[in-house]
């Protein structure tokens, strides 16, 4: 059981890194309103605890430091409609591939987009749920999945299309694992707070413009089953995260497509976490910060 | 430059867990062989030194420390031969698949095989030179690559075909992701030792009989056009391992095919490097030590 309600990692207007406790305006769930949090002090999974002493937030950062990720899954097509879109078969267990760590970002950080994937057609955004491990487990029954689990957050699994489905040979990681292509935040709900994933409204704005407006319902494996499954022969690490997949409404599923370009705004937002901001940032080089 | 020849892990004499410079016999170049090793004291991704203390090795474990290991690359179909066999066109770029940290293991630690990999068909090995990233490095050209090479390891791509290629959707770190699939070491040869990791034999045998025979020049792609390739956009980690492919001779590429079953042994080696000799334990639940 973790001891926060909404866990932020944020720098604070003092100029130092802290995670916190995110304070919000009574009848406010979106975390990307807080202005201020109550510090927390020790291992965030391991001993910590929430202090009285509380800290003006400047800009959340990534919910995680990266020494606290272990691993990032992610699933591809577990949204019925939007399996059909991509012109895929129905999967008949979750369809598994991985991020490098280095691919995440925190909710307002750009997305920076490397020559070679300005390059060709096919560039996507994917509003999908994050589960994040706090308890390891292998082996694990649907029925105790989300006990493992320390909260959920929102994020976007950045795509290019062409790189995806056709440049890596056929498996998807190429195309979904450049620098800072894995934004998520703004913070992370704790299971206390959202105690059922499975009924949050989630979705995708370009520009100001509704392209992804969903729900979690939608899953066709849900995150306790896809917990169960993935930890089948696998231990599963506090640190590691799941993006569960995105709903129908990407890019490469409408009519005409739609790609991204330099300078759009994307937004994913999920009801009872909050939103992240990002903006397309097409580089010279890769753009993550050490 | 990495300060040691032979970076080993291991369990010592005397009980304790140490990083250490393996001493081997004059003429001898198994790291497997080593009965001791000098002490490292330090980081060895930071500030370290190799001891003048000697201690017995007991046991030698994965080269890395869960928590020094940072993402593990898998590349597939890059040998020819083996593409072939496999009936898979030759890639045009590196085909890049992931594997979580929890499936590496050491080099004589058993090989757990969990209920859903003991069913069907397809329980195969597959010996591949494995490559640390000892630098951070993004956008690094061909010829700077192995700069960043902290050194080399053999390693076993545990792999099982009817995962891998079709209950995962047609994405294959499912297959190739179970908790001790990726044994690797003994140890790792720094790139002072073994300048060249393009001209070294590499091999497998199962049960003491020769399954793959061939030689790292085989690869479609180097080590150093692969870390150029993969760094292209993302930042490559100390701590993050590269297992480059595996040559011909594959269980599922042999007439008749031939699959792993429980207690048969397999021996994957690779020149100047040594051998890692590990054993398939057909189990109940996950294997992983954590």
């Amino acid at each position: 059981m973790s001891l926060f309600s909404r866990l932020v990692r944020f720098l604070a207007k003092d100029g130092k890194t802290y995670y916190g406790d995110a304070i919000l305006p009574k009848g406010i769930t979106d975390i990307s309103k807080a202005k201020q949090a109550r510090i927390i002090q020790g291992e965030i999974f391991g001993k910590h605890r929430v202090t009285n002493q509380i800290a003006d937030i400047r800009k959340l950062l990534s919910p995680l430091a990266l020494d606290d990720v272990k691993t990032v899954r992610c699933l591809g097509l577990n949204y019925e409609k939007h399996a059909r879109e991509s012109n895929m078969p129905l999967p008949k267990n979750p369809v598994l591939f991985y991020k490098p760590i280095t691919s995440l970002s925190g909710p307002t950080d750009p997305i920076p987009i490397h020559p070679i994937a300005q390059e060709g057609t096919g560039l996507d955004y994917e509003c999908e749920l994050v589960a994040i491990i706090g308890k390891a487990c292998s082996d694990v029954p649907e029925s105790k999945a989300l006990d493992h689990v320390l909260g959920y957050a929102v994020g976007n699994d950045v795509s290019h299309r062409d790189w995806q489905l056709q440049g890596g040979g056929g498996q998807w990681s190429l195309g979904k694992g450049f620098d800072g292509w894995a934004p998520y935040g703004p913070g992370i709900v704790s299971t206390q707070v959202l105690r059922d994933p499975q009924t949050l409204r989630i979705s995708t704005k370009v520009n100001g413009r509704t392209m992804q407006d969903s729900n979690t319902d939608g899953m066709i494996f849900s995150v306790a089953k896809t917990i169960a499954f993935l930890s089948r022969g696998t231990t599963l690490l506090p640190g590691d995260l799941i993006f569960t997949g995105t709903p129908e409404g990407v890019g490469m599923g409408r009519k005409p497509q739609l790609w991204l370009k330099d300078g759009d705004v994307v937004e994913v937002e999920l009801e009872g976490v909050g939103t992240c901001v990002n903006k397309i940032e097409f580089t010279k080089v890769a753009g993550v910060k050490l």
